[in-house]
Formats: structure tokens, C-alpha cells, sequence
């Protein structure tokens, strides 16, 4: 068997192992992602005046929309970088998928409820500690995929490999720190919910060649 | 004509056959997954107090949706395997396929069904019968695939064959069992349908090559 | 440029052409077949027999329903088959494509329209006319994709295409007069709805070549 | 390394690059498309004339589906059309594509706002801003992947890329227009957003040949 066979019996191997779940994942974020906007009904209203206080009333519920298409599009991206690396599957890693999915999921739902009862820390923390949980398997995930290059190219650069670990560690603390936050001042959690999906804006250093993706090219 | 260009050939005919139908199943399978979280309505609370009793109403809800989302999970990993193995399509295969999505496509309602009525046995017969009914439509499925090898690869193996067909056949008379103890109790019923996708945690010996999915480089 | 380069041309074509418009429509069929389930609203139920009597008031919802999960996977077969012999796109196509897909997402409007008010023609007939206009947008697609082998390889066989533009002449029809019949008799309208789907499942001689899908390995 | 080598090595790079990216927004745009049906609530109705009387109710909510459907379709082809040139990622680009779907994602619920309260200019106005926004982000996302050709292949025919720039920032402009006449007369702007995607369908010069997508086979 010559390299180039196995190169060719690697394509069709990663392509059934992470494929369908690729779809799977990019099928249930575009549809919790456009789920959301379900939480606005738009009314039928018999004057100007009364269709203005409408729209003020869902401004809560339309920043919960915004803030949790940010949260959402940020997991979604940190979900495709992880499938790029991940080369192979299994069913421990399929479960641990599935319950991210299953946070993900959730989210409609507790942004719904943050949008409709944002004055109480109640709500905030729901929202948080579902987020928080979102990290945590995404966490779980990580550590199993590349615990001794499990499910991921064994020429992946550990420093990368430990990088993303304590960022996908610091990213469910602060979510719960968030959800703590809550209950001295709703409004700080809101604050927090909205720029901790800020924070992938600049990428640090071991991952920053990776924004332009051409680090694929070498790895074959 | 080369055995390359046999394979060549196949490559296509696979891809037609059978890629489709997996993006069609992937996003019905989705949408359902995510579907079920629209059970779950928030409402404006007045109080904290209200919204925690809302919370607490929203319970056994909550419950049916993270057991269906179980379910239709594992459902989905067993399509995803079986579509491993088939590599032709035909009409009756289109339309076994039609009826198993149309079973999938039912769980959020019959979830939503057992969610608020979880105290009656007739809600956790309907949804029990719903799932009966998929894996009876799935039995069927994979009967009809592999009998003669018709739209499986003569090269697979007949005991892994045998062992699907058995579990196939196991699954649903589980849920029928589920559904017929609802009428002695409704808990055990419940609790019936959160641990049956936990049958698929280990996987017996036969498929147990499968988990990797490494056995697919051997196949060309 | 020899021959296989051009052949290896119009792969990428081939795929930017009818790819992404594939997806589209996967998309959209996906989910207006799961959103025709959300016309089934579980309601709490105080007692038992509260809950056999909604599920009873269910019946016609869940009836037109099943009949629309059968029309759209047959119309989402025929799309299928369609975009298996058109390997290119153009604008007029794109836009063909659309209205088709406009019409596709009124079903769950008109199926949910005709479950909730079956007994009326009026209900009957805007479900019919829906299809019908389906129909014909599908018939428009495939004349103006075959006209002087617009759209298609030109070794299509011309006896394929004229089949296939009878049979897409035909269904539009076939609702038509099913709508027509709604005003003499609402459950022959139903009945008429619920067969027309079937007339897919035996198919004629000029496409059974087709089932198996192993047509395509001959064409490159 | 060879030339053929480096087209290997591109080939995945650009799939990794976009193709999950098109993935979401398929998904973003079929939901997006789909959900704008729900706005359409079938009534059980006591008897025909009542039926008659409730679908006149919502003819205009029907207008504005069916014009979003259009307004969507052709904001579809428009990213499709973009992704055909754009042959790199990076996170900016990521993070336009997000902001421009949550655009997209909008206006399910900004379509219901004008199909149910067609008559007061502040939902034109909100609708009309809405696709302003889209095409605003969208203008952008094209803007920063040409400069200096960051993201599109440097042969990339310059014309055509200011081309398509003029049409990106003539459109937003058309319906801040329309936005603005809403407060003249309702209908006008209503007419005026009907016709907007009209404009999509005579291609000026430097992009038809684009109309059958053939100018791919001579990129590479």
C-alpha cells in the first residue's frame, strides 16, 4: 500500500466521520439561529402609536435575539475549527456532539426567556448556566478528541492543541461568572452576555495563522 | 474497463444514490431536533416567584424533550450507519426512506404530546407507538436493503447483516414494551424511554470495528 | 484541450451550476415536510377522555398531514430526478427554481388550511390549486431546461424527456380536477389528494432504467 | 511541488474556506424562506363565507410572503454569486458573513410586521431598513474581499468587481427609498419592494456571462 492509497483511503474515511455531523451541527445552528427571531411576534396594531409601543416592548426580546446570534455564530465558528482538526469519530465523540447539540439547541428557549424576563436574575442565570453548559461539552469534546491525538492528526501542534483547551475552559467560567453577576445587577449580565462573543474578535497568537485557514495546504 | 474505472463509475452512481436522500434525512433530522425546543414557551413572568413555578410547569416538558432529543439522536446515528452500507437507491428504497422521515418528522408533536400529558398512559402509548412505528419502518429499511445483497455491497459482511436486523428488530418491540407498561405506570414508561438510546452506548461486538469507522479503507 | 479535460471542466461547473440550488431546495423541502407538524398542536388535557377527543379532533389535521408529507417527498423525488439530467444553470432556471420552491412553501399553509377546514370546498380547492400551480412550474422548469438541450447533456434521450413532460403535464391536472371534485364531494377531493402521490410508485418503462440510478455510470 | 500539487492543496483550502460557511447560509436562507409561511395561521372557520372573509384577511400578510420570498431568493443568488469569487476565509470575512445572516434572519419578523400592519408607513419604514441593512452588510462583505483582492483569486476581472460593488450599494439605496416614500403613500412602498428584485433579472453586460456560469471552466 503506497502513501498516496492511504492518503486515499483517509479521504473517504474523514469524510464519513465527521461529514454527517457537520451537516447535522450546521443544520441544527442555522435553524436555532433563525428559531430565534420566532420569539418576536409581530401583532396586529390599530394605530401608529400603538405599533411604536409594540415594537418598544419587544427591545428587550430583540437584544436577547442579537446577543444570542452572536453567542450562537461564535460556537458555530469555534465548532468548525475544531471539525478541521478532528480527522476521525467515534461514539463517545458522536455522544458528546449530540449533548453540544442538545445546548445549542436550548438556546431559543432561554434566550426567549431572557428576552421576556430580563429584570430577574432567575432569567439571566438560566441563560448563562445553558451557555455555560454549552462550553462545557464543547470542553469534554476537545479534551477527548486530542487526549493522546485521539481523533485528531497526530502531527497537530500541542501548543495549539493546549491553547484552545484553556480557552474552551475560560469561555464556561465566564459565562457562569455572568450568570453570578445576575443577581447583583441584571443589566451587568446583559452587558457580559453581549461582549464575552467579543472576545474572538482578535485571535492570540498560536491561532492566528489559522484566520486565513491556509494552514491546510502544508498538512498534506 | 479498469477496475478504476469501475470505481469511477461507482462514485457517482453512490453519490446520486444515496447523498441526497442523506441531506434531505440530515435536515429533517435537525429540524425535528431543534422543532422540539418550541414546546417550550416562555412567558413574561410578573414576579420571580411566577417565573420559577413557570419553570417548574415547564418540567416534565422539559424532560420529553431531552429524551426525544435522545432518541431521535441515536435514530439518526444508526441512519448515518446504515447509509454506510448502502451504496444504491431505487424507488422502494425512496419510499421506505419517505416513511421513516415521516415517522421522525412526527416526534415533536407526539413529544409535545407526552410532555403535557405525561400523567395518562394514552400519551405515552401514542409517543411509544410513534417510535415503534420508526423502528419498525427502519427494520423494514434495512431488510429490504440487504436481502440478496440489494443495495449493499456484495463484500459485507453477512454476520454484521444479521446482528443490525436483530437489533432493528429489538428497538421497536423495547418501545411497544415501554408504551404497554404506561398503562401499569406512567413514570416507568418515561423512564423506559430515557434509557433505551442508552443501549447504543456499547456497542456490541460485531459493529464494534465500526466506531472509528476505520473499516471503510479496506472497502476499495 | 483533450476530452477529459473538458470533462474534468465541467465538474466544477456541474456543481456551482446545480449545487448550491440542490441544497436550497433540500433545505426548503426539509423543512416545510417538518414544518407540516406544527399545525399539530399537543394541548394539556384535564382528563383522559379530554385527551381521546382532542387527539379525535386531530384526525383530519393529522390526515392531510400524512397525504402532504407523501406529495412533497414525491415532488422532492421528481426535483431529485429533474437535477439528475440538468447540468447546468442559468438565471431564467434560478428564477423557475424559486417560484417552484414559493409554491413547495405554501404547503404547509394550504395543508394546514385544508386539515383545519376539510369540509369545505373553497378549503379543497385552494390545496388543489396550490399543487396544480406546483405542478406547473415544474412542468415549466423541465420544458424550458430541455428545449434544444438547453440545460441538459445533449445525449439525453429525446424519449426520456418528452415521458417526463407528460407525466409533469399531467399531475397539474390530475389536481386540477381533484380541486374541481371538492365542490361535489369534499371526501373524493381528499381521496383523489391521498392517490395521486401513489401513481409514483410503479413507474413506467422509459424512466424504470432509472430506479436503480446505474443510468449514470454510463454517461461519462 | 508541482502546479498540480498546489491546485490539490487549494482544493481543500477553499472548501474548508466556504463551503461550511454556504452551508449555514443555505440553511439561514431555506429556514429564513420557510418560516416566512408561518406568519399565514389557518383558522378553523364555522362555515365558507367565514373561510372566504379570513383568507381576504390575510391577502396582504400573502403579499409581503411572497415578495420576501422574492427579496430573499434574490439576496441568495446575490451570496452565491459572491462565494463563486471569494476563494478564501478569515475571521473579518466570518463576522460579515454572520452580521449580514442576522440581516437575513430578520425578516421573517419584519415581513410579518408589514404583512400585518401594511397601512402605517413605520412598518414599511422598519421593513424597508431592514433590507437596506442587508444590503449595506453585504456591500461591505464585497468590499472588504476585493481590496487588493484579499479574499477573491487576483484574476479576478477588476470591472466586474466594481461592477457588482455599484450594484451592491445601488441596492440598499433603492430601499432606504422606498423606506422613505412609505411615509408618502403605504402602497407605493409596497409596490416599490415588489419591484426591487425585479431588477435582478435583465443582467447588465459585465456579469452575463456569468448567467450560464461557464466563465468557471476557464479559471483553472
Amino acid at each position: 500500500m503506497t502513501e498516496q492509497d492511504s492518503a486515499r483511503g483517509a479521504a473517504p474515511m474523514r469524510a464519513l466521520g465527521t461529514t454527517r455531523v457537520a451537516t447535522l451541527a450546521d443544520g441544527i445552528f442555522a435553524i436555532a439561529l433563525t428559531l430565534l427571531v420566532l420569539d418576536l411576534h409581530a401583532q396586529h396594531a390599530a394605530t401608529q402609536t400603538q405599533l411604536l409601543s409594540q415594537l418598544r416592548g419587544l427591545a428587550p426580546q430583540f437584544a436577547a435575539f442579537v446577543i444570542s446570534f452572536a453567542v450562537l455564530g461564535v460556537f458555530w465558528y469555534g465548532h468548525h475549527m475544531e471539525l478541521h482538526f478532528i480527522v476521525r469519530s467515534d461514539r463517545v465523540h458522536l455522544g458528546i456532539t449530540l449533548a453540544f447539540l442538545l445546548t445549542i439547541a436550548c438556546v431559543p428557549f432561554s434566550a426567549s426567556l431572557l428576552g421576556r424576563n430580563y429584570q430577574f436574575p432567575l432569567a439571566a442565570t438560566i441563560y448563562g448556566v445553558n451557555l455555560c453548559l454549552a462550553g462545557m461539552v464543547r470542553y469534554a469534546h476537545w479534551v477527548y478528541a486530542t487526549a493522546g491525538y485521539r481523533l485528531v492528526d497526530p502531527s497537530t501542534d500541542p501548543e495549539m492543541i493546549r491553547y484552545v483547551r484553556r480557552i474552551f475552559l475560560l469561555v464556561p467560567m465566564l459565562y457562569l461568572v455572568a450568570a453570578a453577576l445576575a443577581w447583583l445587577s441584571t443589566i451587568v449580565a446583559f452587558v457580559c452576555f453581549a461582549l464575552i462573543p467579543l472576545l474572538y474578535v482578535k485571535p492570540a497568537r498560536p491561532t492566528r495563522h489559522l484566520t486565513s485557514l491556509r494552514g491546510i495546504s502544508s498538512s498534506p
